[in-house]
């Protein structure tokens, strides 16, 4: 099973999510969680979320880039979920070896993500928070899937990136039957 | 006026945050919000932090690094107040040119922020996402001052880094005094 969660203050008014989701959502085991819609308060529940990545053989994060990361929820979510003594810590990581690929969209071209461009860096110079809480808990880091330019982007090209992202989900899901984790969580 | 925003989920469980607060909070003129005892539900209020921003010469984001950058409450605080119209957009800026200075406290020490250390990148390398948001609302970046090993640093090296910040604060109010903002605000 892979678990999306979906950070989108306003899930209902996105358009690049929710073409990438549209593309997704009738895979086989794929559970979104969307978390705007579960925690409105930001009250979010550990023993739920930490249960829902148990039983999970790889993770997406998916939003729209704010502020060059992932949105406050998510942000919370790291806090409250990815706590000592399930996701680091001496007795190790719960979910050490699972796969995280990170799904952000933004509304910038390539090019505003560069020395020249308005965003002064290319865009791998802001992966090291995402990247890093990733492997700090062990998680298998995959290589980001960015689709920019979401206000102004084509609606086939839309189409052709959910198709990308379906491919990698996919991948992921192959890899997981593949190679079962050999230590049940 | 400078204003200090924390953002310590347990604020008064701090200890070297408490610190650096207490060496800084006899200053004449520096505000300090509270934004976790303001806003225990996430329910950040726009007007009265821009309108809080509109009467600093100077900002300090002040907070333990949480997963590499800040807190999702900070996080929040920059989604709702810093936004287009007031920060950035065809208008321009509000907060063009006021100096913002990151205060950061990290309990791991300054060799885990290394290639080889559990942190895997200089925290230089963490920088960018807070540095690029400041910039991009046209605030004056500063050298960010960060507290290491904050758990373990023995009271006395707390004491000098609370007379250190006090002094990179003074440094702000003396140059906001010698060139006073000739557009007021």
């Amino acid at each position: 099973m892979i678990l999306l969660l979906y950070a989108h203050p306003y899930p209902h008014r996105s358009r690049a999510c929710a073409a990438l989701l549209s593309a997704i959502e009738d895979l086989p085991e794929v559970t979104v969680r969307s978390l705007y819609e579960l925690y409105p308060d930001f009250d979010v529940d550990p023993e739920a979320e930490q249960a829902a990545l148990l039983g999970a053989d790889a993770v997406v994060w998916m939003h729209p880039l704010y502020w060059y990361t992932a949105p406050a929820l998510m942000k919370q979510w790291f806090e409250r979920v990815l706590v000592r003594g399930f996701a680091y810590g001496d007795e190790g990581s719960r979910v050490a070896g699972k796969p995280v690929l990170w799904v952000a969209t933004t509304g910038g071209n390539e090019e505003a993500f560069s020395p020249q461009g308005r965003h002064r860096h290319g865009f791998a110079e802001f992966e090291p928070v995402m990247a890093q809480t990733a492997r700090y808990c062990g998680f298998a880091w995959q290589e980001p899937f960015i689709l920019y330019g979401a206000h102004q982007v084509p609606d086939a090209a839309l189409v052709e990136a959910g198709q990308s992202l379906r491919a990698r989900l996919e991948a992921l899901q192959q890899a997981s039957a593949a190679s079962p984790r050999s230590v049940p969580a």
